[in-house]
């Protein structure tokens, strides 16, 4: 017997039908002799209908307020769970945040967990209850109604987890698990039976959205496994989905690289000729960071003659205001020029077993080069290696990557 | 400078044009420096959405999981009447029942407010705010959220007065106060400056819908001063509304008869020939209770012959129910026939000051027979008299009773 805790987002629980859904394969899990804890989403659609309403209001919300209306929406998906789950004779009870309690600190919108009381969870879960609860939401220690910001539900159900020590997080989405890359791309993609925390933060920050970057870290901070799994499956043929836990976990024949990502969202600029001097990178990203544009690959190399060459990436619909920013200051750091290119795409290979192995980059500039791709910017982490490229060239570049690194087939 | 607690209901606040209405008129109130604690309802029909959506999770949903779900309509209306209010410069605040601490028993669907905690509403009124909380709503001792049951909102709004020893509850509704009768049967009815607690109840028990009962109830025992205002008016041409208040409020001048209540949403059964022995009464109304069907009027008069004849009115859609329910116990009771009519109508005078005046009776009986209109039951309590007439003649009672009690006219 294991304590699962389960996140259905809001397509799983987008119609009365789904969530009678979500119900038989919730009970399907206590049937199998598992406790259970549920977190859920909003309806889908609903957050973004109750942000609506809040703006009719105000131009910009109050946030204290935002948050006790956009809180509705898991709320009413608690209720509506709990009563399809004794609609199946499965004892439940649900849960609000505040109710929990999962107290967090007052930033309203984009609150953070602080600690969560898991004694009523726990007593209900003895007592053979499935629990059901709000994600997305906390309460301060003034009692106000907080929220982790949107999207936050997988956190909420990884921080329960952990408070549980449950022996499993299942993330349930529209997707089967974590894929080599984009199966739209590589029909070749395999699903991978398991992936490090640290490479999955990767995959998904450079575009492959199964799951938020925050609770992946959150999961790995504290090695909940967490496990990637379709909620579009029919009952009693699912399969096993992706379980992402920490290296020691993983066999050893782990192959040296995981899978390809790639993000067609960013744009490219680059600052020429400032005077190679220290302070320099500031004054450039100061003005960038304070007109709140995200601001992803930077490259600076070594300068010659005085001055260097100064590149970065973000994204791709921030393009000509941050290249408004950067031509208001060009004449005050000194640059000669400012150069961009918003048809580029980033594409990386990642892998916790590159750590190990060298040969990783050059094998995958050959591979670029044999095509005949150029690689306009390389960056590289301890567990991935990225390069950016003419946006026309992404779909080969991925193909050839996929097939290089030997993903079209599993492990032997 | 007054404390005053405003309630707005569902239509008043159905749209974010109608709460931005709502919320220049609790402005409006602040500006001439009361203090204002404002209650509101779901948005209009939100709450019906949310109780079909339950009921497709459970042919009969579960009472604790549906006032999870249907406290989240009240939940959204306060936080965009803060925004609203917090638009047009004013501080405002928002509290679920919960927050409040509105601590109720743990009745869901029905729950009655047991204390009310008004240490955070005095402090942000103290602080210049306006303080907003959800109608409707309460919290049991052990956290599980709660409601009043439908339209439980005036409940709340009296409760919180009371709390508060606030000077005025408001109840904005769509009318602008309480009529002698209904003006779209007598074009000459007039708005009544101040009825007691008691006369209202009456009224509202009798169909004149304008507050639910239980408020009135509530609001007289604990003296509370209630009026009943348009939230429909133009801002600074407003009236002033009904004020509904102690006997001792109210001028000696007052009228002996207030108002000229009627139902016609009734059905009267009669169980003719029962044997006239004790217990006769709760045989034949035990079985109509244990059905739930609730009973208005009821009749016995004194038996001849060792029989007697007993008659009740039930509301009109349960008068097939009934009928069975009568036609089965009827040999059981020995009784000689059961007969009934669901075309009638109850028409009542209602006024404190017939307690002090004979003759009252006399002159509505004299009234409706000069008019041919004959009355087949008869109904008293101290402040109303009540008949039951064949229901074509309702207009035609309702207009003579309001001219013959001299209600057409203001008093001197």
């Amino acid at each position: 017997m294991a304590l699962i805790v389960q996140k259905y987002g809001g397509t799983s629980v987008a119609s009365p039908e789904r969530i009678k859904n979500v119900a038989r394969r919730v009970a399907s899990w206590q049937a199998k002799g598992h406790q259970v804890v549920v977190v859920v989403s909003a309806m889908s659609g609903e957050t973004n209908r109750l942000i609506s309403l809040a703006k009719e209001m105000q131009a910009v919300p109050d946030p204290r307020e935002l948050d006790v209306i956009a809180s509705t929406g898991e709320q009413v998906t608690i209720g509506l769970l709990s009563m399809a789950l004794m609609n199946l004779g499965v004892k439940a009870r649900s849960y609000t945040g505040g109710q929990v309690r999962i107290l967090t600190d007052s930033a309203f919108n984009k609150a953070r967990i602080v600690s969560i009381d898991d004694a009523s969870i726990r007593r209900d879960l003895d007592g053979g209850s499935v629990v059901v609860v709000a994600g997305f939401q906390g309460v301060d220690e003034n009692g106000n109604i907080t929220t982790l910001g949107r999207g936050g539900s997988d956190t909420s159900a990884v921080a329960i987890a952990t408070a549980l020590q449950a022996d499993e997080c299942q993330i349930y989405t529209d997707v089967d698990g974590v894929y080599t890359t984009d199966p739209r791309i590589v029909p070749e993609a395999r699903r991978l039976e398991k992936i490090t925390f640290e490479e999955m933060m990767e995959m998904a920050s450079l575009g492959s959205k199964v799951l938020q970057i925050r609770s992946v870290e959150f999961a790995g901070k504290y090695k909940v496994k967490l496990r990637v799994l379709s909620s579009l499956e029919d009952l009693g043929r699912e399969g096993t989905g992706t379980l992402i836990t920490t290296e020691d976990d993983i066999m050893m024949e782990q192959p040296t690289i995981s899978g390809i990502a790639f993000n067609r969202d960013e744009a490219k600029l680059t600052v020429l000729g400032v005077p190679d001097r220290p302070g320099i990178a500031y004054q450039i990203l100061g003005p960038v960071a304070d007109a709140n544009i995200d601001v992803d690959m930077i490259i600076q190399n070594v300068g010659h003659d005085g001055t260097t060459d100064f590149s970065f990436t973000v994204p791709r619909g921030e393009f000509a205001r941050t290249t408004a920013i950067l031509e208001q200051i060009r004449g005050h750091i000194g640059a000669r020029q400012i150069t961009g290119d918003n048809k580029i795409a980033k594409v990386s290979v990642v892998g916790v077993g590159m750590r190990s192995h060298v040969g990783i980059a050059s094998k995958m500039f050959r591979t670029l080069a044999e095509e005949g791709i150029n690689i306009q910017m390389i960056s590289t982490s301890e567990i991935k290696i990225s390069v950016v490229i003419d946006e026309k060239y992404l779909e080969l570049a991925v193909r050839i990557l996929h097939k290089a690194f030997d993903l079209d087939h599993a492990p032997a």
